[in-house]
């Protein structure tokens, strides 16, 4: 696969797609089975029900073979109408995706727009409403996968609420990372997908809809059919449970797996772990005398997205890492290429993962020509974890 | 996996789902790798360019993480607008999706039912498109999976395009089965899926769009984002090629692995093989006493569909042949449920495939009390076999 040097071992720290668990690749490693055979089934019904622990809900989590943006598309497809007021709370180039989204389907969007970096705030979600009136759909982003910001949602909705607007959040990076309570906090939509937090390879859209997000939809059918919810929310409650369409047989059989993991782990201590992987990258990067990008959060737990320092090109931070040192992490998007660097730890992660990371990144600034002390950073992340009291990498 | 008897090998005869090659297994069993990294860039390049291959096309093959009804669906959300006359030439349950489809996205339906089991009939279609007036787009089906009718779609073609309208056609389980050409044929959209004859697990929807084609979508964007053929098609020209969305990373390294498969063995050869396959299923079957469903066409090498006998419950087959011999077959699919039995071969079969399922067939008939000579379809596939020089399941 390219490798420029065999020995060199490959670490993913992207957010998405993220390293796969040996159990998760095992159980896709089984020979394909029907996916109307009572093998398959067993294991799609386990799925169905395992997906509302994760989104902390009593919904029914629709599965649709498809990218997280696909999942998304499905939430503007059943909840916009041509002609039809709908608002926007972005902060990155994700949330922004959710305008694009709302413009192909004609919604009259309205967008509030934080600003690359920021958070959504709650006081100017409130105006937005006030002013544009009307509006039936709020959109936003629990975590911003660009710029690592994760939004105070639970306030987005009460917001929303006061408004008599349904609230749709972009959980694709965040959930299973940071806190995500769905019926907790009466977020109507959540929207994720298979190949963050949760563990899985990429190809499987998931949305948890509840009952009033679901009669939202069905006042106006039409204008969709493959990402249609009452049809594949008709055929999820049948008794067995049916996919309208053949169902991403491998990946399902990834994801009962990796969900597996997360239920033996616990979902607590799992977000336990992304607290201590977050607040242990930003404790390096601030060592390294870099600058965190964004409000330094100690909820950002999914992304740690630092600026590239002065004199630094930044597109070759992410490079040498990859190609010198087999660590592949992401560089910027959109407007901030170039200049952001981001480490992911979002998922299969564990306190080595970072170490690794943070030695890997001090090697390649120390080569590019920034000044720093060699193993500064690596202690700093070192110093989170020993004092929670980490074992193998996990929350002990 | 729920088996009743773990002494019971597994064979999945089913046309979709199909069993993987383990060149396939072990290509999705590598770690997982980075959508924009060179590894995987490389791997996405080479699978563009071998869609071309099976489609036999110089188009541009969009891949979309999806079902085949996926892509079906972007088919009719980029041809179909609103109040816009669009005709459905259907026989069966998939030609049938498409009447739902262009429904769903407010064409105007000019719907020609050829009838479950029948062919589409070039006359007919010719008929119905002359008394529609003005239809922009005409959509069918190559091999119809509910009933293992091959169409003529070449001659549909001709009809379509003498109309002016463009042609659409599903070939979901016929690509790599049946002939498909789609340049020379002036198929102007040819659809299809990753888990059919092509080998690899569900969850890869492809779409093959002329010029033409992509021209009427791009006269009216909106309506659609995801399944948007204009953002795939500029990210897929870029250099390198890019995936608007996370693409399914492990199910694209699962298809370049089986499209290296195909053109080891040469499509004309994959083609020959699957010809081979269906006239030793017929002949099995009516050397078995029963009678084919539908047409007894040389053509029709994708799915052979048989009538149930009078006398027995039609879903007993099915279990019976799964529950007690390991075999997985299909049965008929709604209005067809219970009156049918499917034997598909499309895709990593070979002679003994066949052979195996109609030993088990006549087990099966035998012991649910159908009156037959144990051996006697066996011994029909194995002479087809051995009149075409069959070796090692394959042509030799």
């Amino acid at each position: 696969m390219a490798a420029p040097n065999p020995y060199v071992k490959r670490y993913l720290m992207t957010a998405g797609p993220t390293p796969l668990p040996p159990e998760v690749e095992l159980a896709m490693a089984q020979p394909m089975l029907y996916h109307r055979a009572p093998a398959f089934i067993e294991v799609y019904a386990r799925v169905l029900e395992r997906l509302r622990g994760v989104f902390r809900t009593e919904n029914d989590v629709l599965v649709f073979a498809s990218s997280g943006s696909g999942a998304m598309e499905s939430a503007v497809a059943n909840l916009v109408r041509p002609g039809e007021r709908c608002v926007v709370a972005s902060c990155g180039k994700f949330g922004e995706r959710w305008a694009e989204l709302c413009q192909a389907f004609g919604g009259e969007l309205v967008h509030y727009d934080a600003g690359w970096g920021n958070k959504v705030d709650p006081a100017e979600l409130d105006a937005t409403l006030a002013r544009a009136g009307g509006a039936r759909v709020v959109f936003t982003t629990l975590s911003e996968t660009s710029t690592g910001v994760v939004n105070d949602v639970r306030a987005l909705a009460d917001v929303a609420h006061s408004h008599g607007a349904l609230i749709c959040v972009d959980a694709v990076s965040g959930l299973g990372a940071v806190p995500c309570e769905q019926d907790e906090w009466g977020l109507d939509v959540v929207v994720s997908g298979s190949q963050k937090a949760l563990m899985a390879p990429p190809g499987l859209g998931l949305t948890s809809v509840n009952e009033r997000a679901l009669a939202h939809a069905a006042e106006q059918p039409g204008g969709r059919y493959y990402f249609d919810w009452t049809r594949t929310v008709k055929g999820q409650r049948k008794d067995p449970p049916d996919s309208p369409f053949t169902p991403a047989v491998s990946l399902i059989l990834g994801l009962d797996a990796a969900l597996a993991l997360i239920e033996e782990e616990g979902l607590e201590r799992v977000l336990e772990r992304h607290r201590l992987l977050g607040r242990a990258t930003r404790a390096a990067v601030k060592a390294l005398g870099l600058e965190l990008f964004g409000p330094d959060d100690d909820g950002a737990n999914v992304v740690t997205a630092m600026r590239v320092p002065e004199g630094i090109e930044g597109a070759r931070i992410p490079k040498l890492m990859r190609d010198k040192y087999g660590v592949t992490i992401a560089g910027g998007q959109g407007k901030l290429k170039g200049k952001i660097a981001r480490i992911a730890h979002c998922g299969y992660f564990g306190a080595f993962d970072i170490v690794t990371t943070i030695a890997a990144l001090e090697m390649t600034l120390s080569e590019l020509g920034y000044e720093l002390e060699l193993g500064s950073g690596v202690a700093a992340a070192q110093r989170v974890f020993l004092e929670a009291g980490v074992a193998a990498g996990r929350v002990a």
